[in-house]
């Protein structure tokens, strides 16, 4: 493109200015969009300061030493971390690094993280890295966050989250809530919807691929885009590794599963798989594929398709015809993909189209077995408001829909749907509020399980413009609660939040019971203490020992246990050049007594927990003395915990 | 050290139980430590449900749409990065990066952030790095953050922070919320106590230098502790450059200036020198250090001291009885150090003495010019409970200290304190109030300038045990907001926090008026700027060119403009191997539209606000077929702005 667009693009004036309307709203102190709402119903009222005070009263307001009820599971964007909230006080409880670099932890930098960062990393990274001087991918842009499933609810094991942008999927183990593994996926590019099989239980993370791109993607047909294609993948979610791939046509963009464990679906955006923005908005019609898991497994238990990079490849795309793959045509650029707890109904957002298409999943069969219409598996599709994005559930049979241009969210019965869109007269929604501004993924708690509550809705929102103090041209996004317990929605509280709280869960707090104290043993450290053992270190004991490799001697371990407010080692001594493990133990075993080891100038810190071990290797290029130290506080002494490293010049 | 020891160390057993305390504190439900409060006062019970309530009317409770009456800008220790919160709300409004490595923003990898990175660095440091890989240290632990001066009041135009791992000082610009300068202070190791001069305008920010080395620090006298010193900073607050330095005895701990402009005062453990715990808390005094600004200023400009790394060094230890400093004797490890409003008096934290030192700041004089005994400038030493931290200050004469061990906020009055030590019977503890648990610092709003109000206090507490859902063995802090206006402190609210909130001020919000947009003429892409013009970009209009460089073959520049949803180029082509720099320009011009640039699977991505520029360089060095994308939500057609690189095969 060489010539500079007017705005947005002109073909689509109603969508061109968006981001411009935002503002607008904003400058207007927080009022509606000028665009119609599509369907018919006037704005609500923001939420007066009498129904806040009420909803105040009946619980959101968490006083001092009260617990939240829920946990929220947040995703962060491209700040590649996962958060922990309370729900409902919105506060932010944890900071889990997973794709990030994180100062305080160490994470990217200890040797534990490198490992589980370099355990499935493909040739081709492990280049790129080399040829730009890291050890590992220092960003990520983690859009969802998933618990695992058994029977179609929540089991408390494992979190799940995606990286699109370096085509990644990690887990985060819930009885410790750090990330234990790191799956970079191959032949896929740009992994951004991903959602755990519901039922039977979470064998499979489904992971769709967003980018289109040449199989082999070596050079070698780059400008043939006929060449192209995109790529779900089935993640085996106990050993985090690729069970099997689809390839499909069509951008691939959110996903989801049904409660019986038969069916993965997604939404596709691009079906014309166009390259530039004009080619990508053509057709009419978009579509949702839905995938046919005993097929695909019967199909690859019988080596069909082939072998790519240690995984097997399915052709499922529309024109192979296969019985991996069924496509629904949906109204273009379909986005959110969201199964209802009534284990039935699958609700595709319209986001083009101001309508949610809502398909009777146990209609799915009928797709692969007989030469029915692929619509005839719609049995409603309302017409909610302008850019319908994503729908939660409640355990009432009410859907809650986040419209992204006319910044609300709408309430609406998936039954009265499905029955006007039978023919009767009836309006299927019951409400609609103001959220500020730009709503994207929206999340009730439990929602996504077959035991959805009906008390809180969070939105997500893109902009928030007026609603914080102004912090510069970088401004928050805006998680607001919306308590949804009655027949009105009523916006609670506006929670602001560092890029980009792209999606959410909440889940009943009593679903989880975290270790306070690390197991000794835990398999985060295994390959440091198989180290120890050969160095005849006992991990679990009293250590103080500097142990320089017998076959490598640039190489030194320095093994020190840590106890509050001491270091095993006062000080170590080590020689210019010479590549440094430091392995520290913290043998305090009291919640909450986590140790730190900073080595002053030298760019290393890390975190370790009660009963914790961590490592760093660093090399020691400057002769000198050099202060480490504890910097997690542990103690009324914990700043003189610390210790010298000296580094003797070469020439000593 | 090698023998284990049993808990902490046993000659200061009251000490040793600290972390232990907590934990049983958290096991009995939030009540008191079972330790004596010292002072006598009973502890007061939690704040009641109608005492939070009420306070909630009077407003701690911002309700959506409203806005917080005050900014907090927080630390975050080992986290590296710098907070705004909102106050009274506690939301967290931003993260501003500094010394981390930001996912979300590329800060630390961008040309622009890395160029502020590395503006100073030490050939040490960069002999370290290179030996390890890197560009720029990654990590940081940043302690405390104050904003600048004008005649005692806040002028809401910088904001300071320091690095106590990797011995730094940094600057954010008020006016974008982004660090603009960072510092490494050479000669001097772990910068940790960090102030801004209050008088007549910040034109120095002191910095205490903790870790004592030597002076040299080559190696070559490492074991000889005599050699060692500790090093006190003046930077040029302006220029970011260290301004002079003096050397002093004793591990510099936190600091202060007057209201004057003629002193700085630093707290100062382990004057024995010590090297090892025990050693360090054999003295039963250590003291605080007076600087003479007007005399060091005298001595820099006639060339007294010496010169190394480009910094003028006067010797100021105590054996030296220069007119550089005084050495003021205090019990035991005093901690905090704080200025009050009343522009008078100085208030000294005892930690492991249960009084806080107050020293009347203009009596100083009298110190320097005359035979005095140190100790004349203390007027009062009030026993005020165990673990006295840190001092904060009220409008209206009261000053609140936080108790460390006592896990309490004490209230009393600077000069009813100053009476009893005169020999009157008054008690200055106005009020205690229970704090969960193990406060470090704390503070009131405004408290630190001349305009001190008396509605909140803040105070940080390194221990939440069983206030928050339990998130696994790595636990938040507690970030406590109290009710002070009224007679009685009350709880109002617990705020979870990230490692480690580890300081933090609040500012009235009409002090502050951030861009919502750049300029851009802006100082910080003035280098790229530079590269722009040489290679005959208009970096201000649309741009979608590919640069080879004409010396450096293997270097290509693509430069593109964007506009929401659209970059200028929809693709470019480079070759395996190239060093390719994109430098993205965001045309838009409206608040919140901020863009971004994240190159799938190449570990790169970039914030680039509105009107801003933002470049980033890596070697592509593989083949293929590789899409950027906008990660930055702008725009209802945000997924479809996108495009292509090109890397073509080496062979081609």
């Amino acid at each position: 493109m060489s010539e500079r667009p007017n705005t947005g693009i002109s073909r689509r004036g109603l969508l061109g200015a968006t981001a411009g309307g935002a503002a607008l709203a904003g400058a207007f102190g927080g009022g509606r969009l000028a665009l119609g709402t599509g369907a018919g119903i006037g704005a609500l009222a923001l939420g007066t300061s009498a129904a806040v005070a009420q909803a105040a009263s009946e619980g959101f307001n968490v006083a001092p030493g009260q617990l939240d009820t829920h946990y929220g599971f947040w995703s962060s964007g491209q700040t590649g971390e996962m958060r922990i909230l309370g729900i409902p006080s919105m506060r932010e409880l944890m900071r889990v690094p997973v794709f990030n670099r994180c100062s305080a932890t160490g994470w990217g930098e200890t040797n534990e993280s490198v490992r589980i960062h370099q355990r499935t990393m493909t040739e081709k990274t492990k280049k790129q890295l080399a040829a730009n001087g890291k050890k590992v991918h220092d960003n990520g842009d983690l859009h969802h966050v998933h618990m695992s499933f058994t029977d179609g609810k929540y089991d408390g094991k494992y979190l799940f989250m995606n990286d699109k942008a370096n085509t990644r999927v990690a887990r985060v183990r819930a009885d410790v809530m750090k990330c234990d593994a790191i799956l970079e996926i191959p032949n896929a590019k740009a992994i951004h919807g991903m959602r755990p099989q519901k039922a039977p239980f979470t064998k499979y993370i489904f992971c769709n691929g967003e980018d289109e791109a040449p199989l082999v993607n070596d050079g070698t047909t780059m400008q043939d885009v006929s060449t192209y294609v995109n790529v779900f993948t089935a993640v085996d979610a106990e050993a985090m590794m690729p069970a099997w791939q689809v390839m499909v046509s069509g951008n691939l963009d959110n996903c989801d599963a049904d409660y019986e464990g038969k069916w993965a679906f997604s939404t596709s955006y691009n079906s014309e798989m166009g390259m530039t923005l004009a080619d990508m908005t053509v057709a009419e019609m978009d579509h949702v594929v839905i995938f046919n898991i005993a097929a695909i497994e019967a199909a690859v238990a019988a080596g069909e398709g082939q072998e790519l990079n240690g995984v097997r490849i399915l052709d499922g795309r529309k024109e192979a015809k296969s019985q991996f793959t069924r496509y629904v045509p949906i109204a273009n650029n379909p986005h959110g993909c969201n199964m209802a707890p009534d284990k039935k109904h699958l609700c595709i957002g319209g986001k083009l189209s101001p309508t949610v298409t809502v398909l009777d999943v146990t209609k799915f069969d009928t797709l692969f077995d007989s030469d029915v219409d692929p619509r005839s598996v719609v049995v409603a599709e309302p017409e909610l408001g302008l850019g319908p994005l994503h729908t939660a559930f409640d355990g009432r049979g009410f859907a809650y829909t986040s419209l992204f241009l006319d910044s609300q969210v709408v309430k609406w019965s998936i039954e009265d749907a499905i029955r006007a869109y039978a023919g009767e007269q009836v309006d299927p929604i019951k409400d609609k509020v103001d959220v500020q501004y730009q709503p994207g993924h929206l999340k009730t708690v439990m929602g996504e399980t077959s035991e959805a509550e009906s008390q809180w809705l969070v939105c997500l929102c893109k902009f928030s413009k007026d609603r914080f103090l102004n912090v510069g041209p970088l401004k928050p996004e805006n998680d607001q609660l919306i308590d949804i317990s009655g027949d009105k929605m009523v916006v609670v509280h506006d929670g602001p939040n560092f890029a980009e709280p792209h999606d959410a869960i909440a889940v009943a707090a009593s679903k989880l019971n975290p270790l306070s104290v690390w197991n000794r043993q835990d398999p985060m450290w295994a390959e440091t203490r198989k180290q120890a053992e050969a160095d005849g270190v006992n991990l679990d004991d009293w250590q103080d020992m500097v142990i320089r490799d017998k076959d490598d001697p640039k190489k030194v371990r320095v093994y020190m246990s840590s106890q509050a407010p001491n270091f095993a080692l006062e000080s170590f001594t080590v020689k210019e050049g010479d590549e440094v493990t430091v392995i520290v133990t913290n043998l305090d075993d009291i919640d909450d007594l986590t140790h730190g080891f900073t080595l002053g100038n030298h760019g290393v810190a890390m975190e370790i927990g009660p009963q914790m071990t961590s490592s760093v290797t660093f090399v020691a290029a400057n002769a000198g003395v050099y202060w480490y130290y504890c910097q997690w506080f542990c103690h009324a002494l914990h700043m003189e915990m610390r210790g010298r490293m000296f580094v003797e010049p070469t020439g000593a």
